[in-house]
């Protein structure tokens, strides 16, 4: 499928417009921030090229591009866990998308099995101090899942 | 000012350890998530070199890595909206940063003036639509803050 959207304008335009047209990267990617509709928490961050992005809009369920796999990645396709995407924003120069979703399944988002990829804490004001985990439990056995 | 941090290790170990081993990209950064400490809204995302960080770590007062200007920036030197990090968390494979912010000055984080970089909505289900602005309002008047 090939998907087309308008070319980035002016930077006036990009901010003020109401058109979406996305500052794909060289790689032909935007991000994606993922926040919980509920909770506000943000859950990962991921990739869109411009199919995913379509599909996202067309669907209202995420879909990524897998920069690992090279490949569409419609999220929970294998493990379950779709988000239904409740809002799409678009930041002010327009190489940003915002989601909030609802999460299928267990819940969570992280690979890991966390609910959110940021599970880790970096100490302030202490350079090279430890991590430390928070909210870190997992929802999900990560090896239950995801075959090899 | 030469900042080095551990270099990235297994997945298993960026996923599970307790040392902050950055996954630079191509370009040397990571992307950061910045959301306010008190609402939880998603206010921008950023990038940071090993410097960016270093120094947001050091001091939890928001550092970035400007693209577009090639140079350490610290968030608010110009404008006075100085993000304190009360919060800074890394994701699973240490890519990505997320930092929750007390904003100084007017609370605005966009450069166009708003409170958030996200002020417009996509609507779903409807490819092609118009973007649909919201909590759009202005906190400042671009030009008062920044000089040409």
């Amino acid at each position: 499928m090939t998907v087309t959207f308008p070319a980035p304008t002016s930077p006036h335009d990009a901010e003020e417009g109401l058109t979406l047209a996305p500052r794909f990267d060289g790689d032909g990617l935007v991000t994606a921030v993922v926040t919980d509709a509920d909770s506000g928490a943000v859950l990962m961050l991921a990739h869109m090229n411009a199919e995913a992005l379509a599909r996202t809009i067309e669907t209202a369920q995420a879909h990524y591009y897998s920069r690992s796999r090279r490949k569409l990645w419609k999220k929970g396709e294998e493990s379950g866990h779709v988000q239904t995407v409740t809002e799409m924003r678009v930041d002010c120069d327009q190489d940003a998308i915002l989601l909030k979703v609802r999460v299928a399944g267990t819940g969570a988002s992280c690979h890991t099995g966390r609910v959110s990829c940021f599970y880790r804490a970096v100490p302030l004001g202490k350079p090279g101090a430890e991590l430390e985990f928070i909210e870190a439990d997992r929802a999900f056995d990560p090896s239950d899942i995801y075959k090899k």
